[in-house]
């Protein structure tokens, strides 16, 4: 008796043990751009968004709790905080809307929820997890979208919830230099490409792996400002700028389009699966070789299996950050 | 002179032998399924909508045109038959519309455009062909999606164009099944399964090499009858049920959420390209393997740069057939 009471003791001490060193990691980005300018006290507001997202959803881990639950409590928060093109602070469309995209994955079993075109869910993230855990479909858009969320008690607000004079005031700035373009006849309207940063970036996003091994998955955007109504950018579009399998969890963030054509967050994970590449090289070639030789710019983060992370972006900065159960931590806007 | 007269001959021979000897070939689908007990005519009016799709595009191929559009011209044909569904035959959803999606895209350049949720243009893949050619933007859904296909010259119908009584009573079946499913309690509804082949399937798509050696690739569907409004399937997403690179053409049919969740054109097309396996053993292994495992089931069509085909599905039929110009050729619905 005495001895197998010694023998479960041990047993148990070995699980513990086991456990408690698995490792689990979190990374999150609130978007790849050209954010040159920024005053001290701007960076510090970012860096603190990014703070704030990473240690919720390392608390999560920590606790225990899924990758999946990790980081759709990472980009909620990033949706609340106006500093970030998702949620909240989403840029408007050409006609003066904010129409959101959202999508959530979980590398477990290659479950995923999807939403995009929709205008009056708080957080857009929640809307795509209830695509993922609540019907038999993984993408949904427009107002189909918006009454399942609405059913599965994801917050409903009003489209003016998510007016922001930040966001106002770039589509604006849009608006007067696309008239001076098409007053110069240098391009057609509908060719026009976007050229600062407040237009063609911003994004949301976090990917993470849990103490159990599973990695998952999301990002959210407000997309493009001055964006034609019904533009759907890469965000919501699985294994392109949302990922998760057991090779890896990807987000990406970036001038969608060109993401969309590289396939890209699938363009990594086979890279890794079938090449044998290091997640590090494989995010590498397509964000610093395959993106820009095809015309695009932007950035992703990615972590693999064993939690190693990386967040390659080819743009002038990036807000983006990640925490490790091994103390490992960072939170960065620019290369250095 | 005489000498380089004869040269010059010898030259211009060999070059147009050269072009005329560049093979050329198109595949298309109208959708995989379960269509067991079709009538010896109903099977031959099927056939004749492939066979037709098929001449078109081989038509437009052997005149040198290019491999985009041959598969439009192709699927335009496929969406205006009622038998199949896409454009006209399109089936319901839940709330009794139609909602249709398409994509193409350009192998030699990898431009891409597609559609979702559309409700008023006669033929979807036109719409999709417009965001490629006349936008900076991949993806566009619903309305914003219909007024740039209005403003650039596709045909625009009322819904009622859509109407067939095959669908509506496809619709009505489905509505009956699910009241009786709900009063039996066996499931929620919102997570009922389409459980026969009119509501699940049904597709239709092209992929073609030109003389030029350029791959494309086209798809256009009504989607899953009775699905909830705004539901989106593989058809429109590209690197999932459209994809056309340097390496290969894809497009898809069946039950879209796997075909999400495994991405599968990029999957297909990176074991060609990254584990060097012919395009049969890369679209076999990802169809008749990874699709079933998932619990998933449906079709492919897929050509490589040297214009190999290959159509596996793990369904009791799909409608297809190929035309190469080495005279090869079939128009198929079973296995056989």
């Amino acid at each position: 008796m005495k001895f197998s009471l010694f023998a479960a003791g041990l047993c148990l001490s070995f699980t513990l043990h086991a456990q408690s060193d698995k490792p689990f990691a979190i990374a999150v980005h609130g978007g790849a751009g050209y954010a040159g300018n920024l005053s001290e006290a701007k960076q510090a507001s970012y860096k603190a968004g990014i703070q704030k997202a990473l240690d919720k959803g390392y608390e999560i881990l920590s606790k225990g709790g899924t990758s999946v639950d990790a980081v759709q409590a990472a980009v909620m928060l990033l949706e609340d905080d106006s500093l970030f093109n998702a949620g909240k602070g989403s840029v408007f469309t050409h006609a003066g809307k904010n129409e959101m995209d959202a999508a959530i994955m979980d590398g477990s079993n290659l479950k995923a929820g999807s939403v995009a075109g929709i205008t009056i869910v708080k957080n857009p993230i929640t809307a795509a997890r209830v695509v993922m855990d609540k019907t038999m479909h993984v993408m949904m858009i427009g107002k189909g979208a918006e009454a399942l969320a609405g059913e599965n008690n994801c917050e409903i607000v009003k489209p003016s919830y998510f007016f922001t004079q930040h966001s106002w005031d770039a589509l604006k700035n849009a608006l007067k230099r696309e008239a001076e373009q098409r007053e110069n006849n240098k391009k057609k309207s509908s060719l026009l490409q976007p050229d600062n940063y407040d237009e063609k970036y911003g994004t949301v996003g976090a990917v993470a792996l849990d103490k159990s091994g599973n990695l998952a998955a999301a990002t959210s955007t407000g997309g493009m400002s001055n964006k034609k109504p019904g533009r759907v950018g890469d965000a919501p579009l699985i294994g392109i700028g949302t990922y998760a399998s057991d090779v890896c969890a990807i987000s990406c963030t970036g001038w969608g389009e060109y993401y969309i054509r590289l396939v890209m967050a699938k363009s990594v994970s086979d890279r890794i699966e079938f090449k044998g590449m290091s997640i590090n090289d494989a995010a590498n070639e397509m964000i610093l070789q395959k993106l820009p030789a095809l015309g695009g710019d932007g950035g992703m983060i990615a972590i693999d299996k064993q939690g190693n992370i990386t967040m390659p972006f080819n743009t002038g900065s990036m807000f983006r950050g990640f925490k490790k159960s091994s103390g490992d931590t960072e939170v960065k806007i620019y290369k250095d």
